[in-house]
């Protein structure tokens, strides 16, 4: 293993380190090792990390105290599935009780020097708290992910997310600069901004893009108006975290048409960082779990335990290189599939081939049929005269369920409305096919719903008001 | 002078490098030396730097050949003196026939790391682009500033600015950085987001604050509105840029009071880096000119020779430090009045005791008198009763130019209609005495302007509409 690939806790990695632009992999021996050799190594770093947090940290330990677990009762990964997983309300509960970092907070309080949050805008928000070290070692963890898509220091990066709370944004900008590349922060969200973000697309060329699946088509949407072709910027690479789009293969596809350039998905939770830990590579089918930074189990949602590779489950993600806050066995609730490594790249992490395609409290259940709202998206972007954006409507009339989707179709589609017609037919049976449930379609003009600047949500739910709980 | 303080072109400083938290100088010998022996390290650096200019940047080498003067002329600062300035226009020019950096770039655009740009909404915008090493080197020069307003380790410095092209945030987060403080990059600018900035301000007790002052009073004023006493957050200090509003007494006072904290002004202007190269410290009587980083000369507007301290005029600046697109007397037309060194804080550099108080293109002639929008923003805000926002307009009727001012007034003002018509002659005649000249005053209902979340753009001059050009 070369010398920049240190593997101590905690891990401080060389700032002056950067490969050669012809070799492929940031740190080579760590990414192509045999899953056994990987293993090991991970297996010794939790038990440092589980003695750290449990010395640490009182929220570990009362936690597995409670459990009957000490971390020296851990002795291989398999005892590792016993240890209780962490929920984001545990988290938010425990800053509750302990402002403002909670009390899994590792570090002295004045250690913590970058500090984000959540979003959320109901309830208290929770606090992310980074320490130095740890902000160096996500910069370099950013910088392999970025590496491994093929992002050179040659790059331009474009960013084109929000600079706030939001975590994305801050990693690929720390990434960017820690693998040399030329960054333009450009940030989204406000009133304007998407246009000027066109302008100076076509006035700087970058080469990489970097924001959430939903402000890209919204970018190109805005671009398409004004008569502007985003294939004549010259990206090669788009890079996406924030939402599960970037892995649905229809819309990959359009974004890829869109913008002339090939996509790379990427992500994980904003309460484990690196926020990219998940990410896809050049030459991979899906995105890779990069075990050396965050350990990921794809793990039943009931017992907790992996599920075999092949087979379906929820994410549960532990930092490897975080001193800060620590995640432990972190449940996503995410819903993913995974499978054996190695990809066509050489890396012999696990993959997965669909990315993250729902999740288990968005899944809803219609009829008895299990429906992920980006099976209705794939579905709907791969309609010819789609019109760029959908509503998904859940109501009960008497007894039943209904499904109904708002549905904006071209202006070809609406040229007549025996075409409209034609086309809304269309669509409840390809939703239907792909469902296994009859949706009744609303047709719309395009242009009538919305646009997502940031995330989109989709799913209007009105089983909820029409029941009093 | 203290190995830290190296004083070399180009410049490279020790980034594990801090002063004890007791001390208040950063680089104590540079900030406290003689002016004389200022002034002669200043020419020698300034020696390097033209002749680095005009042998990579052919923008500055043909502007200084068509003036007939060449760097080994520049034998002393007022040799200088002669030296052309630059003008913004001049700027967007070359980067219009140079894209996308203009001919000034200095160095190979490949090592170009960081792209921001003007965000002017007419036209072609600026870029700039800027070096790795100079993204150190105001960072450097930002912890410093930051650390002589007292600024240390130990606070937590929340930045409410929007970030993207605007280069205070970036400035701001990379000087706390820098200076080893705790940083939350909270951002500003899109909906909702001025109401989540009060929660997490209460939640996460900041000690510093900074934005602009405009977007302070507004975060007061919704505080305010929800029954939020910001005192009670515990800032100790606040500090602003890109606006004049910090240095204007009444706002400052009232920005102080709301949040019971000191308030400190900074600035220069966006293609000029560091961006705080003006800035005020603990016992300073206004903003310090930090001339070993940027050094500034204020200068007649038409000889564009330095006028001598105590004197009115347009500060010219001069970029020390940076080595990807130099600034070489980059003409401001900002308006200010210098004084010597040093302040009570032990610094020699010179001082502008009221700030930048104005625009060279932005005061308006009314009846012969020169009226600054500052001066009426500062004459409202020290009115009773003020409701905290208003509007100046400038029209001509017949040849007489008419001064009409939309002031707002608070509730307890709106009492009844003759305290209304009271107040406003109250208004008009503090405003006559201010500006020289009579105002028509329009008393509004508090809450009826719109607020600024960003800069505030409170002057309209119809008199351009009235005449055809």
């Amino acid at each position: 293993m070369g010398l920049a690939e240190q593997w101590e806790w905690p891990p401080t990695y060389d700032k002056s380190y950067s490969p050669p632009c012809g070799e492929p992999y940031w740190f080579r021996s760590r990414e192509t090792m045999s899953e056994g050799a990987r293993e090991a190594m991970i297996l010794s770093r939790i038990q440092d990390i589980m003695a750290y947090a449990y010395e640490n940290a009182p929220f570990y330990r009362q936690k597995w105290d409670a459990a009957g677990i000490h971390p020296s009762s851990v002795r291989s990964l398999e005892d590792f599935e016993r240890v209780p997983p962490v929920t984001k309300a545990e988290l938010r509960a425990d800053q509750e009780a302990h402002p403002p970092f909670g009390s899994y907070l590792c570090v002295d309080p004045r250690e913590v020097k970058h500090v984000h949050g959540t979003s959320g805008t109901t309830g208290r928000p929770t606090a992310f708290g980074i320490g130095r070290a740890d902000w160096a070692a996500i910069a370099n963890a950013h910088a392999r992910v970025m590496w491994a898509m093929g992002i050179r220091p040659s790059d331009t990066v474009f960013v084109a997310a929000f600079f706030s709370l939001y975590m994305g944004s801050w990693g690929a900008l720390i990434g960017a600069e820690r693998l040399g590349a030329r960054v333009f922060p450009f940030g989204a969200g406000t009133p304007g901004q998407t246009r000027r973000a066109i302008d100076w697309m076509r006035q700087m060329r970058p080469t990489v893009f970097y924001g959430t699946p939903s402000y890209a088509l919204r970018i190109a949407e805005v671009a398409e108006a004004d008569g502007i072709d985003l294939r004549d910027v010259g990206l090669r690479r788009l890079f996406f975290s924030g939402e599960p789009g970037a892995s649905v293969p229809a819309v990959r596809a359009r974004i890829e048409r869109l913008y002339g350039a090939a996509v790379f998905d990427s992500g994980s939770m904003a309460e484990v960082s690196p926020w990219m830990s998940l990410g896809e590579t050049e030459g991979s089918t899906g995105m890779l779990c990069w075990q050396d930074i965050v350990y990921t189990e794809v793990v039943s949602p009931t017992s907790f335990a992996r599920v075999p590779y092949g087979s379906e489950g929820t994410p549960v993600y532990t930092t490897l290189e975080r001193t800060s806050q620590p995640m432990i066995r972190l449940l996503s609730y995410d819903l993913t599939r995974w499978e054996a490594g190695p990809s066509r790249c050489g890396r012999t992490y696990p993959s997965l081939p669909q990315g993250i395609y729902g999740r288990i409290d968005d899944m809803f259940t219609i009829r008895g049929e299990n429906i992920y709202p980006s099976a209705i998206e794939a579905a709907l972007t791969n309609v010819a005269g789609y019109g760029g954006e959908h509503r998904i409507l859940i109501s009960r009339a008497s007894a039943m369920d209904e499904l109904t989707v708002q549905v904006e179709h071209d202006e070809h589609v609406a040229a007549s409305p025996a075409a409209v017609d034609a086309w809304t037919t269309d669509v409840a049976n390809k939703l239907r096919t792909v469902l296994g449930v009859r949706a009744k379609v609303i047709p719309l003009p395009s242009g009538t719903l919305e646009r997502a600047e940031f995330k989109a949500r989709r799913v209007v739910d009105v089983r909820n008001l029409q029941n009093t709980k």
